[in-house]
Parts: C-alpha cells; sequence; structure tokens
C-alpha cells in the first residue's frame, strides 16, 4: 500500500486524563518495526475493561493513551520477520497474545503468553520499548496491546488472529474479548457437563455468553442473577431459564441458590467484578463439587474472602483470563463458528455509533439497556 | 461374645470441661443398635484435631465428650441389619462415612458421604439422636462419629473400614486420618503429575504424607516449608528434598518460593491450618496453573483471602477432607499398600503410651519432636 513504510496520521480518540471526556484528535501513527503489524481499524467495540482505565481507579492505567481492546480491522503493513500476516488479511487484535514459544504457551495448561507483556503492561512496544502514537511528537501510550479507538494501530505480531475475510468485521469484532471470555470460561475453565447446573451472576455481555456456552454444553437448569429483573428476557435468549434477584431476597443471595437447588450449583460464575458476589459465587456451590469460576476483573487492591472450610468441603475457586482461549489459533475458530450459526454474536450488539460518539458510547456502557455498542471508525 | 447384647463397663477418657486434663473413668457403652457396631479399640493415636476440639476453641465441639478418631479395634457386636462386618472382623473407625447410597457418595466426585453427618456432628447416633456412652447414667457425648479414647466405642456401619486382619493395629490405626489425608491430598485431589514441582507447608504428620504422596506420584521437586529447621532431616526419609525456613527471610514466603522455583511451583499444600499460610500457599503458585490445595484446618471463624488477580491469572484453589478418600472401599487398600510395603507408616510413629497417659500424650502433640504417638488401651 501507498502508506507502507510512512507515518499515517488518522483519527483516534486519546485519553489525556482519567475521567475526562476523550478526545478525537489527530494522531500519527509509525510503521510497524520488526515483529510488529500495523491495522485499520474498521470497526471497534467498547468493554467494562476501557472505561475502568479510562475512570482512573486502574492503578497501572497510563495516561494520555489510546483505550480499546476489542475490535477487527485489515493489516495495512507489516513489520521485518513477520510472515503469519500480510497486508489485507482480516484481524481481530488480541490483548492476550499467542507466541508458541514460551514456557505458558508450552505448557499446554494456559493461554497466559507472557512474551510481549512487559511492554503491553506499560504502554509500550517490546522492540526498542516505545509508543507508535503521538501527537504532534508527544507519545501517547498504548493499552492492553492493542489500542483499537483509532483508525490505525500497531500491535505485536503475536497478537494477531487472522480470521476468515468473508466474515463481517462489524460482527466478529466482538470476539476480541467479552464472547470469548463467557464461553470460553464455560468451555475451557470450568468444563461444564451435561445435566449441570449452573448460576450466573450478572447478565452483561460476559453473563450472557457464559449463559450460551452453558447451554451448548448441555447444562440443564441456567440460573441468571442480576439486580435489574429486566435483563432476564433478554437473557432467555442466551439459555437463561431460571433468574433470581437478590433485591427481591432478604437472604444473603448464596443462601437463596442453595435452597433453590438442593445444596447448591455444580458451577457458577462470577461476571461483575465485585468481590462480595465473587464470595457469594463461591458459596452457592454444591459441596463436595461446586466450581466457582471468576470471570469478572475486580477493582485493584480489592480481595475476595471465604472460610477455608469452603474448599476444604470440595469447593473449587478458579478464574479465567479470555475465557482460556489461546487467542491465535482460537479467536480464528471462534469466527468459524459464528459463520456457520454455531455461536451468537449479532445479538449482543444493541448499538452502532461512529468513533466520533465514543464519549456517547461511554455513557452508554452504564445504561442497563447497552450489551455491546459497535463503533465505525469511518468518518 | 459374652458381652453382646450388654451394656460393657469400660475405661474411656472423659474430656468434661473444655482445656482440662481428660479424666479416665469407667465408662458404660450400651449395645449397638440397628445399623450400629460396636468395636473394641486396641490402639488409637492423637491427632490436631482433638486437641482443637479439647482446647475448646472449636464452636461445635460438645462437652462431655469422648474424643479420637485415628484408631484401629476388633467388632465386638453389631447391631440389627449390619451386614459387612462381624464380631471379631479387624476395622478402622472412620470420622468420614461412606454410605454408597446418597447423593455424594453416588457423585463420584467426592468423597464427603453425607448419611450420618446430622448426628454425628452433635455427638450423638442416627438411630435414637441419643448417645451410647455414660458414667453413672450421665450421657457422654460422641466426637466425630468416631471416639477412640476408649476401649469400647459404637459408631454407624457406614463408618466402619473393614482391614486385614493380619495387619498390626498398632501401626494401621494412623490409616483413619493423617497419613491418607496427606497422600489423597496429592493423589486425589491435587493429581501431582511426574515431573512436577511441589511446596508443602507444614512438617507433621500430614505434610510429610504429603511429600510421600508426591514423590511416589513422580514430582521432582518437593520443598518442604517449616518454622522449625529441625524438621528436615526427618522430612528427607519422607521425599522432601529442598527446604525452607520463612524466619530465615525478610521476603514473604511466598515471594520466596516464586523465587526458587522461576515463577512459583505447580502444586502447594497447606499443612497447618493457618489461613495466612494458606494465602502464602496460594500466591507462590505458578501464574497460569499452579494448583493450592488447603489440607489443614483452621480455627472457626477464621477466613482466607487474596486478591482475585490471582486466580483469574490462572491459579486454582483447592481443599480436601480425608485426602478425597473414600473411606471403607479405600481404607483397606492403604493397609494393603502398607502390607506391601508401598506407603509408610511405622515411620510416624514418635511415641507409644497408654491410655492412661494420655494428658502426657496431649503434651507431646505441641512439641516438635513428636509425630504421631500411640496409645494402647489394654490396662
Amino acid at each position: 500500500m501507498a502508506t507502507q513504510g510512512q507515518v499515517i496520521t488518522c483519527k483516534a480518540a486519546v485519553a489525556y486524563e482519567p475521567n475526562k471526556p476523550l478526545v478525537i484528535e489527530d494522531v500519527q501513527v509509525a510503521p510497524p518495526q520488526a515483529g510488529e503489524v500495523r491495522i485499520k481499524i474498521l470497526y471497534t467495540a467498547l468493554c467494562h475493561t476501557d472505561a475502568y482505565t479510562w475512570s482512573g481507579k486502574d492503578p497501572e492505567g497510563l495516561f494520555p493513551c489510546i483505550l480499546g481492546h476489542e475490535a477487527a480491522g485489515i493489516v495495512e503493513s507489516v513489520g521485518e520477520g513477520v510472515t503469519e500476516v500480510q497486508p489485507g488479511d482480516h484481524v481481530i487484535p488480541c490483548y492476550q497474545a499467542e507466541c508458541r514459544e514460551c514456557k505458558f504457551c508450552k505448557s499446554g495448561k494456559t493461554n497466559l503468553c507472557g512474551k510481549v507483556r512487559s511492554a503491553t503492561g506499560v504502554g509500550i512496544m517490546m522492540n526498542d520499548r516505545k509508543t507508535r502514537f503521538s501527537v504532534n511528537g508527544k507519545p501517547i501510550y498504548h493499552f492492553m496491546g492493542t489500542s483499537t479507538f483509532s483508525q490505525y494501530t500497531v500491535v505485536h505480531d503475536v497478537s494477531v488472529a487472522k480470521i476468515d475475510p468473508e466474515a463481517p468485521l462489524d460482527k466478529v469484532c466482538l470476539l476480541g474479548c467479552g464472547v470469548p471470555t463467557g464461553l470460553g470460561a464455560v468451555w475451557n475453565t470450568a468444563k461444564v457437563e451435561p445435566g449441570s447446573n449452573v448460576a450466573i451472576f450478572g447478565l452483561g455481555t460476559v453473563g450472557l455468553a457464559v449463559a450460551e456456552g452453558a447451554k451448548t454444553a448441555g447444562a440443564s437448569r441456567i440460573i441468571g442473577i442480576d439486580i435489574d429483573s429486566k435483563k432476564y428476557e433478554t437473557a432467555k435468549k442466551f439459555g437463561v431459564n431460571e433468574f433470581v434477584n437478590p433485591k427481591e431476597h432478604d437472604k444473603p443471595i448464596q443462601e437463596v441458590i442453595v435452597d433453590l437447588t438442593d445444596g447448591g450449583v455444580d458451577y457458577s460464575f462470577e461476571c461483575i467484578g465485585n468481590v462480595s458476589v465473587m464470595r457469594a459465587a463461591l458459596e452457592c456451590c454444591h459441596k463436595g463439587w461446586g466450581t466457582s469460576v471468576i470471570v469478572g476483573v475486580a477493582a485493584s487492591g480489592q480481595e475476595i474472602s471465604t472460610r477455608p472450610f469452603q474448599l476444604v468441603t470440595g469447593r473449587v475457586w478458579k478464574g479465567t483470563a479470555f475465557g482460556g482461549f489461546k487467542s491465535r489459533t482460537q479467536v480464528p475458530w471462534l469466527v468459524e463458528k459464528y459463520m456457520n450459526k454455531e455461536i451468537k454474536v449479532d445479538e449482543y450488539i444493541t448499538h452502532n455509533l461512529s468513533l466520533g460518539e465514543i464519549n456517547k458510547a461511554f455513557d452508554l456502557l452504564h445504561e442497563g439497556g447497552c450489551l455491546r455498542c459497535v463503533l465505525s471508525t469511518s468518518e
């Protein structure tokens, strides 16, 4: 392409300060260096992790930065040594890398590749420990190794999943975070068996994806728990077949669920990020075998607690990140499942806006009726 | 036997009040009712759970009672409907029952049989919700469904493991609690694989059994952690091949272990019952796959805590009770393994005393040099 090797000036939403509206700016995006890929982002969705860092509550949040980590686009150019993608490939940037070489990737036990974390954790690229974004010469930090709130971004090659070019990018962008997280929590982390009873705390996008995962795994009772009873109607479409609103009960929610299920559920999932709910999710599990998976991300510094008796009597406490999916290998597989109508994606999209309306999109994120808002980056 | 159907008067150590010396008394032991077994206890060991309840710190402890739950003996008589054991059978009473009928037993997922818990939890027998022990007509509570600090005891038939009559009862009595707990934590709960790195917090009987279990499972590094460095010499015989004394380090012990193992261990075991150590045991596990098993029993009301990030990044927190062994089925199998010299038992016995010396035995339990003290009940 004509832009290859050149700095690209494009629009991006820059977070200059915590909790201040993002600013749509002309941003300079440097060419990809060795092992890097520059992607033209076509669609990006918003996720609660973006909002959390933007709020300033994340002590590791760096400003100014370009947020965004759930997106899809087309490779514009690649740096030296990049062999697995080339310009024109349709891709989903993955905040969880997969290098296939580090001890995590080789373990066969986890998806938590460690190859580029030392850079992505501090908003820079591995090659020169610098950023590829700048505004008038002042560097802008990367975020989660993806920074998708921009018409162009640069990511490490180990963070790029090449997908079916037929897949609609305005839909499959969701396979960059929330939907895989929920599905994988069920399929990879909990390994729910047919006939299981499942409790899902929080019926946002991730909770609904857990419900769909549980349904496809053959769970019989799928109990949705949310303080907003209006969410039950939508949740039914994803597989939730019972609903409990903790506000309608005087007893602690774990007791309500234990009573409802003759001793507790086989599997529970916390999809909110609230440490008290994480405790309830563990304690509503059945003695002897109940497994609770933490899917939500709690605010920094918060702690979970319980009596050790809960674990000694057979409950298991786990967590999941990106649903345990190996990103470069399995995101394309999830796209195929979507293309074959085996998993839902369209149904999570409640709003469509443009990148210029991103501040409105952040407001929507806090409204009960919004699951996913997809932003088009075209002007 | 001549005693069948009769009340037996025999010696027992009665705990009349918390934290007061046990009293060797003439106790009346009623005949077994339907589904019950009266056992002549020949040998009983002491375990920390006995000491915990005796101390008065256990809010569920009932007094007066007859403590003891790690023992071996011979069936004296059986109640109506008891078919699996008969007078003369050599047996180990099991505080964890196995009825093979309840939903726990049938689940295939846990050893936590629930059949007699509603009685054993409150010091009585299921049949008439009363005790079989009395002194001058005043009832004495059972303890853990076993009450082995007595020349005779009555237990539920689902709590009796029939063993090889050739097995030396003064040794295999230990297979009633501590040794199976440690072995099973490794074999059943953690399922340690060959080549794993293992950290064991606390090198008492249970910790040493964990070490032996890890060694037989093929673990390569078996790191013992104890505040008493003298324990390393003994621990080597059980498989511990590295030792860390937290008192010799300024850093938190979890950091010491993470540094020592290039990121953390594959499996850790807390064998003390200290909630701070439980946290350290979790946090010294390797990101992505490390599994921590709580084996020790914490004091009532105490809580464990950690940052949820520990679980979200792939660590798993579990617990175990009686090592996950199905008692009636697997205690006889453990006895066979001992008879075939496949597991150690003799090596845990550091002291032999008589039932009349039980208060001295409790004192010994708090001394570093004592692993297990076996009491003979003969006068």
